[in-house]
């Protein structure tokens, strides 16, 4: 999938995102950058509304899930049950999510995912502010093998 | 505050309330309620996203703290520090978000920012959907005391 594709994707099928100004910088089965403009993200303090700033870290994280799971040809439903974001630092503009994957945990848990149908693994993304990371998100996924799904 | 005026408060400061469509319910320096639509919110599955359900959540909680320190006569910069999110059951239609204060924590709360000018808070809001808790969310504030802030 191309960056252009995975802002599509999501503009398509959570309108939050496009609400956002979402774009995908990049989109790999490895990692995934997401951008979003500082307008429609702003808060009482003119600087990046915490909702805004963990809901693109939850996206980029959910993103480079879904991407690698396409990749590795497991059809599955991913879902998020637990978040936990850091607020580090004010974001007083335009600003990104990178979230990438951790070969190790994601050794067993394909395992789990091919023998079980159902796996867990954790992802964190991190909020760059003008080259620094200004914030964190870790979210804990399900991932259930879910044949014809997309 | 009404709870007319939080929604036009929350709508007109960050932008990201009003591309989700909430509404408060009641908007008390007790208990806040805010209410979004299933629509601009909804995610991939057809359910809501979990980046909305928080984010909703969020805001009741620092609504709620918000009116409180306004009650009090409090001037302050209310900031976020931490976040955690439990996604307890899916929410398939529209959902509320409802935040109460413990006042046994408000006591030393108050102590400590009328003391050092600053004081930390964790505010838990509930996520409802037909009836039953779908979630939860706790939010670790840090209240700033700022002469002449709204």
């Amino acid at each position: 999938m191309t960056a252009a594709a995975l802002t599509h994707y999501l503009h398509a099928h959570i309108p939050l995102s496009q609400a956002m100004g979402v774009s995908a910088i990049e989109a790999s089965p490895a990692r995934v950058e997401l951008g979003a403009p500082l307008a429609p993200n702003i808060n009482v303090h003119g600087t990046a509304f915490g909702g805004s700033a963990a809901t693109l870290a939850l996206l980029a994280a959910w993103s480079v899930l879904h991407l690698r799971l396409e990749a590795e040809g497991l059809p599955n439903r991913l879902v998020i049950q637990r978040s936990t974001a850091d607020y580090l630092t004010p974001i007083a503009g335009a600003f990104s999510a990178v979230a990438t994957l951790d070969n190790a945990d994601l050794e067993s848990f394909f395992t789990t995912l091919n023998r079980k149908g159902r796996a867990r693994l954790s992802v964190t993304a991190e909020l760059v502010f003008e080259g620094n990371v200004s914030g964190r998100l870790t979210g804990d996924f399900v991932a259930l093998a879910e044949p014809g799904a997309a």
